[in-house]
């Protein structure tokens, strides 16, 4: 059994050096560093405890572990594509905040022609990181290095076209991401992988399976996920008490969630065995629930309920819909996005709307708005000033109703999957173009059509490739 | 050899539904935020940086990779019963810590009705799942997930009440927890262990075995049990120096025990080699040695010496004492935690009462009644206004003599010894009953048992059947 | 194939119980608790939230998980010497760290005869260990843990010694520790393979392999190093703005490395496939490359260009250098570690000399004074009065030019490399002292040889040795 070249030798290189050199160039023309990393800026009274990377790096880091182990060791969980998994995890995932640091900079962080850099750029890169990787689980096993970068090239932009205007335009509430992270990776997966439907797959392919070693690895990369999952949901929100809810609605979901998953993984099965698939991937759907409302006075015991639906939903997504998708929608899901972001996002979303609507002066305080910053009266309004009394810097807003705020987050939910979905679908047909596209037999990849391994090595491939012959015989 | 069924597909999910509807009650009813989570509490004095998550959270972070990764990998040393160790512990443990913010919420951190949820309610709730994985470690493999969830319903409630009562009555020095965390465990766990007595596990089953990858994957769970020890051990101390030095000593005793387990390993062994588990275990009984004392001031060389103390006691115990307890006592000790927790938490306790007694105000300076809280003067004493105006915020205390705390400290020793090792064997028995049990020949369990493998999965299980069934002919 | 013994049973234990007395007699005699660990230092104005522990004690983790999950996976690459690399770097990393506290501490903590111990002295011993851990990887599997504990002790104090005299007498600017950590750790270790040279590993040995799962193992440990390398970058830096740029000088540079790593890697491969070696190693030096200007106002993109630069030279390093060091010059590298600390940190060096030559108080503002201290005017110098105005606490300096300042940073470089190329071929001499070096016949060791496996163990030196068997037939 000859593997194909996947003619990584002249495509990748040429690739990746041309990006660098353009992503160099950018970087001098236009990237400085920002008033908190820029040493012109430190006067006699900054004190420099108060930098913000004392506030950022934390949370940087915990996101980091999240990225690159996390992530890293979740998608190495086929057994023959191991080093794929969580190899090319590690060249998407930096190219892609390196990518997102430039794209989200011009929208986000420039004035004066200029982007200005702080650690605090990359914890919003590496949230516009997270959602490639996302996207990356439903055509895990069917791109190449070389389509994954491309697919981060061109995922990177809309994203973060579609999160300023959302964020500018719609002026929503999402401190989980649930619709701006989750939703929008999800559908621009799906849509990826849809024009990249390959019939075959549908019937079970021997390399899409699992080994007991692969299966612990995996399941390392889920704790990783699990134990700082909150400092992904809390690492936008305002500081102080809004962040320490984000940390307790965070957990209790995932708490709620993994008990869930155990309980639903046994009670579904025939034989009443636990699937290490679930516990890989469900458990962590309570993280994904309470996002769009994880900042919000939605009480602990809302916050285990919701964790506990969501997970609910993921696990039917996985035994019914998942197949359903793959078969009558062409639309293949390797790692179930779908269920894991897709329909908890959904969910999520529904909670936050619910959330909106029951805010009100009474739960909150004045700090309602605060969170709710476009709750707020407007400039000239007699009700600001009053405000502004009891919260010094509070800001002006647009005094919309909690009604309407419920009618944007609507639109921002639809205008979302619309705009991801036909993303996706377009950079799938750019995946398909010939220079791209591996070689039409090659169906699902393996790791030593991608890595070098020395004759003798005892790799998990060759004895898959003995079994195959031996049974040929 | 076909494994009879453990019958997870009823029982589990019933005991998962059943708990979380109450558990979901019980916070809808009873658990609100506490002041710092809060919206309405926060006023245009409320400094957002100011909030309790910044100083508990990195500990809570901390603290989650050891329970779920360190523990997690550690308790994942059978070659046969990788997934067992691994995923029990995450199932177990996530459902101690939401019980045990109810139960202790319950004892500790209620008023007006209501518990009253931030950060720190967690980080104590890790605490109280500890208890709960360290007990587990006496009857790994011989425990079913539900029987070892039933544990968990029973053993947190016990915990908390103890720990409630020792606190309130005996008022005694514990900051690394080695009374109320380590021995507590311990003789809780060995309680269980003498109720679940199997005599065909003392001659050494083929399923209690490691392999090379198991081996490898219990060193990573002590390595990172071992870098975050320092956070679990300062968690609960007073903030300020006192942290500071529970972190000096715990890295102290950790560096000093990891030195002569190494010595003592290759010492003990016949040809010289060092043996795995000793490095996987024995390392580690410093942090726990230096636990009563952690926070005292009682020099860098003492903590140094009780490291090595605690791993010569530890390193022995697996030698003679764990077969001995076995055989004769019929206390079986998977992972040998009479060593790790109770040798080295009894140690801890004796250094732990020579540095109450010899505390003095020439050694600590006024705090000395900052440390030892119940050796202040009372109310009404001279003596109090004398040190108030050292230190502004002191409490009167019970005006204790270091004599007296110390035989305080003997009777909390004694009386936890007492309730665990009886709530321990209480909880065996009803783990044995006939609803949570496993069929009796279910001896030793292993991960095809539970867990749902493919026909042509490479587990390690097949292998060992095969060489089972070639040696058979 | 019967296997010599290693004699650690009586060599080892005597080693460390010795070292064990003599460190703990010197703690007791010298070591006492720094200002901020001190009970009797606090009074009733010390605020403990200001405590040190607060502000080195994240760091402090971050750098353990590097050292001991890191480096242990890292170095677990070899399929037979697994539980060596990861077992060894533990207890050499143990070993020291805790004589670094010592003998760093006289050097650099010490006053009023005594060691005044911090969290702060355990972040400055844990460079020292990766001092010892770097050259550690010149010789991996060629050393016993007895000869790695003798180097230990003997490459600290050669360390600390020419930290001291470099930062005391030429005052050089060096915050990533290009200098001082990875060229002086380099030569170090190549002084000690050259002394230790054996010709018959020219030829490629059997042992010298890797397998799926070491090099699955090896990947997660640069994946530690890589998430907690700035980290590690900005230790030692001033706090405030120049930690800031140090985050995101390192984060940019490896991000850089990384992706030109992946393209030369499959550049450079006949059949363009991915070496596993190249991604667990070259991925890593554009941490080394930007250390030595890590703090400096170099701009984002010239940190970016010296992650790709130093990451082009590593690679050509591993592919052409290696090779000819080993059979011209005697000198093998078993993990390339001039590769990946010497070339990149010679470029790193250059860098920073160019960055001094450069920098003006048009660039950094009148800060320029504090972090190139040495810049700073003479005491009596009238502009000293004037920059003190600005920055009220600005210490006077030497008045050096940045010519000057170039002129002595060279010097260092050539210095320290001197000494530690000297104090590496003495120390190799010593490590083949007839009562330390293994037999002769032990040429590359294996797990086998140091740990005791029970006889049915399936460790991979087992299938080794069988099909060496197999192939005798």
């Amino acid at each position: 059994m000859k593997t194909k070249s996947t003619s990584l030798r002249v495509r990748l290189p040429v690739f990746v050096f041309v990006t660098q050199v353009v992503v160099l160039a950018l970087y001098a023309a236009f990237v400085t560093y920002d008033e908190h990393a820029d040493a012109r800026f430190q006067t006699n009274r900054t004190n420099p405890m108060d930098n913000a990377v004392y506030r950022d790096y934390p949370v940087f880091t915990d996101i980091q572990v999240m990225i690159f182990l996390g992530f890293g060791c979740l998608l190495a969980f086929f057994r023959l594509y191991g080093f794929g998994g969580m190899v090319f995890n590690f060249l998407t995932a930096t190219f892609a905040i390196q990518w997102a640091i430039l794209v989200q900079g011009y929208f986000q962080f420039s004035h004066d022609g200029k982007i200005h850099l702080g650690v605090i750029n990359l914890v919003n890169a590496e949230f516009a990181c997270a959602v490639v990787l996302i996207s990356f689980g439903a055509v895990l096993g069917r791109t190449s290095p070389l389509q994954l970068l491309v697919m981060a090239l061109l995922e990177v932009p809309v994203f973060a076209c579609t999160e300023w205007a959302v964020l500018r335009y719609l002026k929503i509430n999402d401190a989980g991401g649930s619709i701006l992270i989750h939703l929008f990776a999800c559908y621009f997966g799906l849509g990826v992988s849809f024009a990249l439907y390959r019939p075959c797959l549908n019937e079970g392919h021997a390399k899409e399976t699992t080994s007991y070693q692969s299966d612990i690895l995996s399941m390392m990369g889920t704790l990783f996920l699990w134990v700082f999952w909150p400092s992904f949901n809390s690492a936008l929100t305002l500081k102080g008490d809004d962040q320490h809810r984000a940390v307790l609605h965070t957990f209790l979901g995932l708490s709620a969630s993994t008990l869930t998953a155990f309980a639903l993984s046994a009670m579904l099965n025939k034989k009443g065995k636990i699937t290490m698939a679930d516990v890989q991937n469900v458990t962590l759907a309570g993280g994904v629930t309470v996002g769009a409302s994880v900042d919000m006075m939605i009480s602990p015991a809302a916050a285990y309920a919701l964790g506990a639906l969501g997970c609910t939903a993921c696990m039917l997504g996985y035994r019914y819909l998942t197949p359903f998708l793959a078969r009558r929608l062409r639309i293949q899901d390797q790692c179930g996005i779908h269920n894991l972001h897709g329909l908890t996002g959904l969910i999520s979303c529904a909670a936050g709307i619910c959330a909106i609507l029951m805010a009100s002066e009474e739960m909150y305080g004045p700090s309602l708005y605060e969170i709710f910053t476009h709750r707020a009266p407007m400039e000239g309004d007699p009700k600001l000033r009053e405000l502004q009394m009891l919260i010094p810097g509070l800001k002006p807003g647009l005094g919309r109703t909690a009604r309407e705020q419920a009618l944007f987050q609507v639109a921002a939910v639809f205008s979302t999957i619309g705009v991801s979905a036909l993303g996706g679908v377009l950079t799938g047909f750019v995946l398909k173009l010939p220079y791209l596209a591996p070689p039409p037999d090659n169906f699902c990849f393996d790791d030593e059509q991608f890595f070098e391994v020395p004759p003798d090595y005892d790799s998990p491939l060759k004895l898959h490739n003995n079994t195959m012959e031996d049974s040929a015989l």
